[in-house]
């Protein structure tokens, strides 16, 4: 029977490799993991301890479509707290995670045939869910000049070549951890507002910044323009499995996402909600700073070794917990593009990192993500045996 | 800024009437809620206990897309314990409450333009997420003569009026409680089958029944035909807020909603789906089954009185937790519709019940839908103020 033209969606390369380390692992390989985009710590004792009380005393019902009450204060509390920047709750909508959040953002944005413009490289659900939604992705060829970051030439053009709908950015970004400067985000804000253009800024990385050079800005500024902003607990919080993610959203948005949320998801999980409030605590903070610590720790022992790693260029890796390098140099050697390149390192080091082909269908193949979420002492082996490898080439 | 058409979801009439009963409450008055879609107690002792006993231990990152092996294999043993189907767990796929299984069953099965049949009275948000995902909702007007169920004479209508693409069909129904007789539900299957229609179950309300005229019947008997069930932890297990629902999928769709739910969704709530393990335990089931005890003790009290109520008809309450009544007879008493005598039954009794609007935008004006999954004495006291009500219009 029919199967739909929109389920048609490209499968990851990376699903390759997880599967190959994973029968490496099972036939007694030291497999280092370096692919994952999530942390190797799970959520902070404050959130566990809230939600094993809540297992004993709540009802975990249905909840409001757009969250319980105290968690959407909590979450404005928050950008008082990291932004200075005063945030309605009833703009906030609970979503279960950020990809809760992305389909009803762009539910209530874009209709079929919209044009929403997006860095490559870049996340690849963005694409696939807009494609899902029938809407069009206009890929915005993003290099170093910009830190792999769109800009206002790059819109104009769009703009002017078919009319333009939508942007979606995100800082610090999948596969780069590139940050967008507070100036850029503030310059594209202001384009999207005079051209009609919806931006949807994703900001799931917050919180996971090193850079002193750029420092981080939130879209939440820029409301009244239009924009949204798309959050997440899993990433500065590691609650990736609670699904548990949130949307600033324009006052014009309010009630359509609210409605949508109704239909399409009920509601965000109960239990999530309830103790998510405990990660806006002191303790809760806390527990994510030493997990931003430990990455630091390990970022900063990668970019001491990226010479003799030899990957050229590297992106700037200004947050998140990614290095997104070159291996073009490599392409001889290898005898291929990064997907053998990430093959054989898996085959013959027991490294698992990622192609670039995932985030960028034209020039990855000249590129690999490696994810330094997890444990310092494993990302350190890991460059160890790359290197090593790289030897015997 | 723009906001899409398609987030222009109509608004449900029952929400004004929880409104005003929150108000009332909050004011100190004495509202029995029986709007309600959901069970009113929550998940049993031992998926609680699992869940405590996982918070201490696991590390609730992201699950496979299709969800945990485990869980997936319990789920198929079900299929094996209810109905003697033998389902292989490769084609079963977790999601997020049936909210997450109906997208992803929509986006994998329809594509924009694509026309889905449906039965009116329905559960409104199978016509508003197809509608937000581009497909064209037709609607096929049910009454008593088939248990307010679809049949095959429709289809062929709605087929060579316009062509079909998709058929949902839901048993136990919502709002009418009233079930698919097996032959039925098998001469639909085999109906959509011949004609290349995609048949999609709703069964969320399984194990909640109460009748000896029909008997529960799946449609994962007919996955080899093309259909695709639907299921949720939600109702029978009273896991509402935990967002845990399942796909019985056929083989082509399984590539499909995979990659779908890898952007989409990334994976369902780890926790409810290493919990929701125990909902497949003696002591799951048995929990499960004295709440369904509870509702056949309000049901049958509910029946007993439904002439004194004087709503005529009523929809056989087959399963499920509601009683569909039409109150067309008291138009001239309340001065209205069904929204008229909603508004006024909590205005003047304290009891909210949910207007039939919100279910059929032709003849719901007619009716009202009562949910009995609260206690049996809330139920009682219920009939008796609406009983009184009578009295004085």
């Amino acid at each position: 029977m029919k199967v739909s033209r929109r389920s048609h969606v490209p499968p990851f390369a990376v699903m390759q490799v997880l599967a190959t380390a994973n029968e490496r692992r099972a036939a007694g390989h030291d497999v280092l993991n370096l692919c994952a985009g999530e942390p190797s710590t799970g959520a902070s004792d404050v959130v566990r301890e809230k939600a094993a009380e809540l297992l004993r005393t709540a009802d975990l019902g249905y909840t409001e479509s757009l969250g319980v009450p105290a968690l959407r204060r909590e979450i404005a509390g928050h950008y008082r707290r990291w932004y200075d920047v005063d945030v309605d709750p009833a703009r906030i909508a609970v979503t279960t995670g950020s990809s809760g959040g992305f389909l009803l953002a762009f539910l209530a944005a874009f209709d079929v045939g919209d044009r929403v413009a997006l860095a490559r490289p870049g996340y690849p659900a963005y694409k696939n869910i807009l494609a899902a939604l029938g809407c069009e992705v206009v890929e915005l060829d993003c290099g170093p000049d910009t830190r792999y970051q769109p800009t206002v030439s790059q819109l104009m053009e769009a703009y002017y070549a078919g009319g333009l709908d939508g942007l979606v950015v995100a800082s610090p970004a999948n596969p780069t951890g590139t940050m967008l400067p507070p100036a850029e985000l503030a310059a594209l804000a202001r384009w999207c507002e005079e051209h009609d253009v919806r931006l949807i800024s994703d900001e799931i990385y917050h919180g996971i910044a090193y850079s002193t050079d750029v420092q981080q800005a939130t879209a939440a500024m820029y409301a009244d323009s239009g924009a949204v902003v798309v959050n997440s607990f899993s990433k500065y919080w590691a609650m990736t499995g609670w699904r548990l993610g949130w949307l600033v959203l324009p006052d014009e948005l309010v009630g359509p996402v609210d409605a949508l949320a109704g239909n399409v998801a009920l509601s965000p999980p109960a239990l999530a909600q309830h103790a998510g409030v405990a990660a806006f605590s002191p303790a809760g903070y806390a527990a994510a700073a030493e997990n931003v610590a430990r990455y630091a720790t390990s970022r900063a022992a990668l970019l001491d070794r990226v010479d003799e790693l030899g990957w050229r260029p590297v992106a700037p890796a200004d947050g998140a917990f990614y290095l997104y390098g070159n291996v073009a140099g490599f392409r001889d050697a290898v005898g291929g593009d990064s997907v053998t390149y990430c093959r054989r390192l898996l085959a013959e080091a027991d490294v698992a990192i990622t192609p670039g082909a995932d985030f960028d269908t034209v020039g990855g193949g000249d590129w690999v993500r490696l994810s330094f979420a997890a444990a310092p002492e494993v990302v350190s082996r890991a460059v160890d045996r790359i290197v090593a490898w790289h030897r015997t080439l």
